[in-house]
């Protein structure tokens, strides 16, 4: 499997969707946004430059494309008020694989536009935006030319699938029954492609350019522990309850690390490009709507939510690997699991952030 | 209507696509190539800037997006190897308007890229690819960002229909039987847009930057003469033919300008930030088939392929304003009066094109 040509979130607008199924991950950018606009504003203070370029890395399409983006724009635009100054242009970057749906994104633009001209007033922008099709992995941008990068909930995401996972039976991530020779594979191809995103960002930003990143993580150093592993391990329950050949099943591996802080930490020194400013942990209940007030409809169907998320995620690379046919009635099963098991117990998804400089 | 939501060519890779049926369109960038190789070998041999910006505006979706572009890296490759300099990073800005089908041309690249790399051998770029979606008569580029401007069978769509058509009756297009207002309130959106885009340009390339256009346009004085007005007079035949409301018909025009030389010329002269390198005229045969050897059936279906192509091109307007129902027979209705005219006639769509460089 290509990971690059399979991996993409569920386009359009539909029920299925990541548009209508990512509360969740407005959530983890809303949490740990006062972490970006610190950077950011940072990096615009430092120089004021005339021209400011932001890409967000995996910026998916549905609301949460431009709500980063537009959070961010927002925080250099009310310091430059403060201080005076004339507005930079913005230049905003949204990369993501190329089948992420590009084409949603675009058609929403002259309205986000508008309203943002709206919010922020006389003196805002110009903000020129462009879509940058392609992996992470690889180098996206001119040389120099970025002063800011934004990524949430992408780089988990690895390049490819580790070789060496055929001693995975039973279960398509990392988890407590895997052998560590799996561990190993996939921590190893964790190292690589986070030091190979690290090196192309760091050609990529001017010096004194600010970085940040979250990635769905864990605390422990047990890289098959329940924090990160537990929802993939549900749905490997499901797929499991399902007549499928067992060479096809365990063929099936999830192309993604769930880092801790210190295997992030100890990346990035290892690369030498960066020095760190922040890394810090924060969490987000499976349940997106666990903080209502007045608990909804919404918060009860909990568990059915977490799977249409799952879902809206995982969909494309499950049906490359097993085909159409079987996925409505995965997800079905899938929901009845998740809610199941979120009813008796907390369930909650940990976001590891780091906030890095481009070294002078 | 709001040209700028419902202009796009057909998208997608089907029998009514813009992808399928954009050959003439095709050889336009093939006749006038060589302009534009001169224009963007001089740029970058007057500077050797290490990284060479070039934009595409009005891309479109399929085999032609690219291949411009793609012409234009070889020149400026070629030039550089002779030289014996290190190659530019190469930016590629593709534009179109929002509805473009941005998505299909994103799939493309990896295996374009990988065909580039594979022609042009060691030493050769990076070059980095974006789409840009938004109307070429707002700015769309950071200022002074681009080196180079690539534009072909695009800028004879206007932002709007001109105010002041109402008395254009029973016509869609600028014709013989349009009153003087008429004519002039075309002219005057013309002149409106021509030069608002110029402006807009001018902001956004560097001083010795270069920009070759080539319009769909017309040798003679009169905006209202047979050369650039037929092609759209035999779909108002076809439109007529059918049973529609009058009142629908005569509120239907085209956003369409097809200018002369000498009208191209004295927007470029009367905005000034430009001068003109060359101005020239070229032709191409309605029929994309006619200079085959071997004359083939495509040939034969000539009038058939002529009204596919002009489907790929309008179809987003009628549909915006006719509705979907009566397409298809529109369409078949004017393949035959095409291919019935096409084998009495000799019938050529006349090309302008201008080669012009920013003021230093």
């Amino acid at each position: 499997m290509e990971v690059a040509q399979v991996l993409h979130m569920n386009g359009g607008r539909g029920e299925k969707s990541y548009a209508e199924n990512s509360l969740v991950q407005r959530k983890v950018i809303s949490i740990t946004m006062r972490i970006a606009e610190e950077a950011i504003t940072n990096i615009y203070c430092s120089t004021f430059p005339t021209s400011l370029a932001i890409a967000d890395l995996g910026c998916s399409s549905g609301p949460n494309t431009l709500y980063a983006v537009s959070e961010l724009v927002k925080a250099v635009d009310e310091v430059r008020r403060k201080l005076g100054h004339q507005s930079p242009e913005y230049q905003v970057l949204l990369n993501d694989l190329p089948g992420n749906d590009f084409n949603a994104i675009f058609k929403s633009l002259a309205g986000f536009q508008e309203n943002l001209k709206k919010q922020m007033g006389d003196g805002f922008g110009p903000c020129f935006f462009a879509g940058v099709p392609g992996s992470f992995y690889c180098r996206l941008f001119r040389a120099k030319s970025l002063h800011f990068v934004h990524s949430s909930y992408s780089l988990m995401w690895l390049s490819r699938v580790p070789e060496g996972l055929e001693g995975n039976k039973g279960n398509i991530y990392m988890a407590s029954t895997s052998p560590p020779s799996v561990l190993k594979a996939y921590y190893m191809q964790f190292q690589t492609d986070f030091t190979l995103f690290l090196k192309c960002r760091s050609e990529e930003l001017v010096a004194g350019g600010r970085m940040v990143l979250t990635i769905f993580g864990r605390r422990s150093q047990d890289p098959s522990s329940k924090e990160c592993c537990y929802i993939w391990e549900l749905l490997a329950v499901a797929l499991n309850e399902m007549v499928l050949e067992e060479e096809k099943f365990d063929s099936f591996n999830i192309p993604q690390y769930t880092p801790s802080p210190f295997e992030v930490e100890s990346q990035v020194k290892k690369e030498g490009s960066f020095t760190i400013d922040r890394l810090e942990i924060s969490q987000v209940n499976w349940n997106a709507y666990d903080n209502e007030v007045h608990q909804s409809a919404a918060f009860e169907d909990g568990g059915y939510n977490v799977a249409r998320c799952m879902r809206a995620v995982a969909e494309p690379l499950l049906v490359s690997h097993f085909g159409e046919a079987i996925i409505d009635e995965v997800f079905s099963r899938y929901g009845e699991i998740v809610a199941s098991r979120m009813s008796k117990e907390k369930t909650e998804f940990v976001n590891v952030t780091v906030s890095v400089t481009r070294k002078g």
